[in-house]
């Protein structure tokens, strides 16, 4: 008996409208359509790595619900957050962009200079370094992929190309870095480095899925930077300068620098690594015997995916999974697996591989490459575990 | 000078951060990230052609204010709304779906048993077949984009593929029609042809951009046809039922069929045509002489967009404006095209190409063959003027 079989066999035939409930009548059309009553969805501010359930004030970050949503896009509401002092609501009126340092002409530009000129589109991720941090040293069996995988969402931005304003500041050849500064209280400012790929793919964007950026992402400007570290795509963006070496702030040597097992330490790891993880089943769930369908996310830095596979006898055997189409480069992608389940207990876990050929490492290997010390950067394959009564935890291998 | 030297041009030489407001704290971190309180956006609930600005409980439908969003993607509050009696929020744990008729097998199927099936997810457009019918007779100069072409959108839809439920209850080979039936108060029900593009296409959907359904949108299941109808796309679906020909219910007799010129009527008209509009500038907007983008969307019910073209001139010239990538078929794909207005008064007007080669109509074409009886399916060309002022205004060619 087939799949289909499985899931129509033990049903009984229907054949009248006496088995479904009756209709309805609805609510007034109105200027915003609202979520039902009985959908409960939300991020999870959380103050780091396992400290949960704390006052909003301590938090400094809200991870989405991977969990509960379908698809590849994330609701904007949805998108994960990290700030370092809360998110501004900036009057777009008052706002401005400096764009100065080594060109040949410094200009400031307002909101409505930037949404009048030539834009581009682009559907991309956009991951905090410190994802998966909950599972570098030890597992909580309690979690949910929200907890541990949250940090990483997926809209479709508009801006202006970067590449466009250089032309019009016209950046000096010998400018090789760009520092690029937020208008929070906390001044967040990242030091990037020109690279062909960056001054192609950058963007400084106003819109997020359609719509104007909602201020938790950065309203009313934000920097993308697809494929690189979420705390490189500065949110209320407030300048762009321009040189010929990194700044070295505060937020590249004493925040987002890591230390190696070594006892060196890694700076300017900026490319987010191929990751991808399942999301169903996946902590706290429970499953039957049977029929069930595996699903998740793959995404990486480098670009697009090339394959997904899964293992649904603890990372011994693998199937390749079909992934959900269009395959962009730098965006999540969906996939899927068919899997009978027969009821005995057993590990699942998913490993991705992208179009460069880079593999997600199993977690011996990470831990063996990276040490313990450090917190960013973690993409090591997850594994759910699932015991006889179809129980789904979070666990290390 | 080019387009880069006139934006830069005429703007103070700026190099230090006093010319940019103070940094600013933020709010604490939060489960749903609100949009800014500077921006104002919403739908238009209105109750037909020309019918503006009534009470919430005469309107039939809410348009998307095209003239606000930016990229592809509709936000899901946004989308359009058409309904015949008001938008039920069904209980998704009471909900069933009744799939019966020339079977094999009748089932009743709960919203999770949907849940859990093999999925599909979808990036098209959904087009109430009334779109543009406020221009059919004569053009109201004081409406927006949003009044003259609201009643269309673009989700990412998530559900499992018809063609697997049919699997399922075995489908009879003699069954060539499926009827549809929503849970609404009207029960909207629609017969629909099972050719081969719709077996191979449909959609029983229960999310939309990653996220559950919202009531208005048909939660918890909505048929999700691409490239056909609205009205096809039932929502809050509550019953598929398989015959050999169709129903005729009153939503395809009374009144989704169409008088044309000669007197003669047209039914089961159901692919959407190919259509585009220019959403900046557009009705009621002002511009300045010197560079302005033009910008706007371009969809059609038969695959991919291929090209649009733009004039500045009154459809005298022509030329093409670029498209934003990836262009998916059935889905809305931005166009833009660089304009030096050179301060004239002039109309500005866009017409698309899809990869069949279906040419949108100019609105003499479309009039002499539909004639003016008619509501349904307007896909002429929009034309907007713009006088010395720079004021943009709908008018009909």
């Amino acid at each position: 008996m087939g799949i289909a079989g499985t899931l129509a066999a033990g049903r009984a035939a229907a054949d009248s409208l006496a088995d479904v409930p009756p209709r309805e009548p609805g609510a007034d059309l109105s200027a915003l359509s609202e979520r039902s009553k009985y959908v409960n969805i939300g991020r999870i501010p959380e103050a780091g790595p396992g400290r949960r359930n704390v006052d909003p004030s301590d938090a400094i970050n809200s991870k989405t619900p991977l969990d509960k949503l379908v698809g590849t896009i994330t609701p904007s509401d949805l998108h994960y957050e990290r700030s370092h002092s809360g998110a501004p609501d900036l009057d777009p009126a008052k706002h401005r962009l400096l764009v100065h340092g080594m060109v040949k002409k410094s200009l400031v530009f307002t909101v409505d200079d930037l949404k009048g000129m030539p834009s581009v589109s682009r559907t991309v991720f956009l991951e905090c370094t410190g994802n998966g941090w909950e599972n570098w040293k030890k597992a909580d069996e309690n979690v949910t992929v929200q907890n541990t995988h949250g940090l990483v969402s997926t809209n479709e931005w508009t801006g202006v190309p970067l590449k466009f304003v250089l032309d019009l500041v016209g950046k000096e050849k010998g400018s090789t870095w760009m520092l690029a500064e937020g208008g929070d209280a906390a001044g967040v400012a990242r030091s990037i480095p020109l690279t062909d790929e960056i001054m192609e793919e950058a963007i400084l964007a106003y819109g997020q899925n359609g719509e104007p950026l909602r201020p938790a992402h950065g309203f009313p400007i934000r920097l993308i930077m697809p494929g690189f570290e979420g705390n490189l795509n500065i949110k209320w963006l407030r300048r762009l300068k321009f040189g010929d070496q990194p700044w070295m702030t505060r937020w590249e040597t004493a925040r987002y620098t890591q230390l190696l097992a070594g006892g060196k330490a890694r700076q300017f790891q900026l490319r987010m690594e191929t990751n991808s993880v399942i999301t169903s089943p996946s902590g706290t769930m429970e499953i039957r015997q049977g029929y069930n369908r595996i699903t998740g996310m793959a995404w990486s830095g480098h670009g697009k995916i090339a394959k997904v596979e899964v293992s649904t006898g603890g990372a011994k055997t693998w199937a390749e999974a079909q992934l959900s189409y269009p395959v962009l480069a730098k965006a999540q992608t969906r996939f899927q697996l068919d899997w009978m389940w027969d009821g005995q207990p057993t590990k699942i876990v998913s490993r991705s591989t992208d179009e460069k050929g880079n593999v997600q490492p199993d977690r011996e290997s990470f831990i063996a490459q990276m040490g313990t010390n450090a917190l960013f950067h973690y993409n090591a394959q997850q594994t759910w575990s699932i015991d006889a009564a179809g129980r789904v935890r979070n666990v290390l291998a």
